[in-house]
């Protein structure tokens, strides 16, 4: 996507009166918030490239355990300075360079909380990837370390900042399909062996961690209220030896202290749509696919009329307009969209499902 | 639909190479099987229309509480003599009338199963709607009456001689989605205030007993094993009084021996998609709309091409499939594929469903 077609999508994201407030798409500024990107595997890769993309949001540095390979080839694909290529151990000197405001989380899971505290005492604003961490007590010490250092916290849940989630919500609160009744979602993949998500030192749990968090935040975003009770069956059928440390399989069901109710499926280890509906009394919307990186694909019926809405945007858009809202929040001090609050709520959350699976975590 | 269009549905229903038998449309013949309708209802009514277009099955017989007015109203549509029309209370003579070989039984659930039973004693085949009763002990009567009377019994599970239905499991057969992991379902419907269904004395129970039991049933026939775990939340957001006696809302999982695992939504006071998952190891499907009387949707992966198929077949064809396959069992002498057995499962499922929900049933 160039930065005409962003343009245009940005313009299309304004166009739905009553956006809130985070979806504005923050002025063109010739003062780029520098991201120093932690971790450069794929989702890192994305999000560099997102970044690229922006005129508000910039790459400029980079933590690596392979500062002369995987550093040196991003450094030179995004214009960083060598002196700006950290390795793990080196991290906290990052607390000199004035060109990095903030540090992007691309981490296993089991590493997000570490590089967050790490990254708060050396002064810089954080964006970490979902899940936030692989306990809610790792949270709570994210959250606190952002605060004492004063410094914002961010986490990732890019799905946020896409127009057609912003449309559907939008949709929602025009009263269009009335009260909300319950929601039904899924996301599913196909894991190779040796994933570092299929270990639990690595990815804290299954998949419940990395997938089933989409329509559980997508869930209790929309709610706009914490479930408070779970039932949950997790499977392994793969005997195959992926699934020997993690589930490969979950189904759960939540209710909400207003009555709305859900139920939702995840896997490391099937096929199976991303999907996720939202049941009102006069009308209903299905994502589909819900929780992909582009494509979100919006239907039902609202208002008596049919709804089909293909996504707009094409990735890494989704990484864009997030490393924007995140600049955004720092160049106006406001609090971010998804603060560490909200990822502290889903952890508790997952460990509530884990917990009525019988396998809780931790 | 005319009988041009329907021959050609089931000359598509026959392409399917590998069907199970009782996809086999009957052979034309000049000896149809003549139904008694019993409750003529909006189902009763679908039914009728669904015969008329049937050489092998005919309505000949009429049970009405209003045997002059829409009794004289279908005896007229579908040339049924005046003497054929009966009353619950003279129902019973029907054992005289050689024009009946069968009932449809298309009344409230709470009356299945004492009409089921009064037509075994009346020596004729019981063709029941779904859900078969209000609880498995009275499955396991009409199952024993109607095996004492030597007649055949069948549920009225149409979507199981649905030929897209029959795609999706011919799909799954031949194994271009891999083994089965998990599905995700749900049906959903506004029902308006003083709909039988909403009493407990004639639904028996809330959405589950009429929407629920559609994607449990579904995903039973297709995984073709027992649950035997069942998580279950109950929610009734609308206190307008419609849901004094059943619930509104109802999310469940089930858990099968294999592994396999489901989770599941319904309700009689929201709108949603009628929908069904198939989630598979190297492939899915989905079908939506799943449960309409037509226009069954099936959409997914399989064998790594894309799958696109709107249903063939109009309201009532689904009926007439079904009465059609009903109508061969009993000349030919064949067990229905969706006997009184299959109904007892779906109650067993059901009971166990209400208790994990903490609202056991009866």
């Amino acid at each position: 996507m160039d930065r005409r077609e962003f343009a245009k999508l940005s313009a299309f994201a304004l166009a739905w009166t009553g956006l809130p407030s985070y979806a504005q798409i923050p002025a063109l500024s010739h003062n780029p918030v520098g991201y120093a990107a932690i971790g450069l595997g794929s989702i890192s890769d994305i999000f560099m490239r997102a970044c690229a993309q922006s005129q508000t949001a910039k790459v400029t540095a980079l933590v690596t355990g392979h500062p002369d390979t995987k550093g040196a080839k991003y450094a030179a694909m995004y214009g960083i300075p060598k002196t700006s290529i950290y390795t793990y151990e080196t991290f906290d000197r990052i607390l000199d360079n004035k060109d990095v405001d903030a540090v992007y989380v691309g981490l296993p899971n089991s590493m997000h909380c570490e590089y967050t505290v790490r990254a708060a005492q050396a002064a810089k604003h954080v964006l970490c990837e979902k899940p936030m961490a692989v306990s809610s007590r790792e949270c709570r010490q994210m959250i606190d370390a952002c605060r004492q250092a004063r410094v914002k916290l961010m986490i990732g849940y890019r799905v946020h900042y896409d127009p057609t989630w912003l449309q559907a919500i939008q949709i929602l609160a025009s009263g269009e399909i009335g009260q909300l009744q319950s929601f039904q979602g899924g996301f599913f993949a196909q894991l190779p062996a040796g994933a570092w998500r299929l270990t639990r030192k690595l990815g804290g749990g299954g998949a419940l961690m990395d997938l089933g968090i989409y329509p559980l935040n997508a869930i209790r975003h929309i709610a706009a209220e914490e479930p408070t009770d779970f039932t949950a069956v997790l499977a392994t059928r793969d005997r195959g030896g992926r699934f020997s440390e993690v589930e490969q399989s979950m189904e759960w069901t939540m209710k909400f202290p207003s009555g709305i109710v859900a139920s939702c499926g995840c896997s490391y280890g099937q096929r199976g749509p991303s999907f996720l509906t939202l049941n009102g009394e006069k009308g209903y919307l299905v994502m589909e696919p819900a929780f992909n990186y582009d494509g979100v694909h919006l239907r039902g019926e609202a208002g008596g009329r049919p709804i089909d809405q293909p996504g707009a945007g094409k990735l890494p858009f989704q990484f864009t307009l997030e490393a924007e809202h995140f600049a955004s929040c720092i160049r106006n001090n406001t609090q971010p969209e998804s603060p560490g609050e909200e990822g502290l709520k889903d952890m508790l959350a997952i460990e509530a499902i884990y917990k009525a699976a019988g396998a809780p975590i931790a």
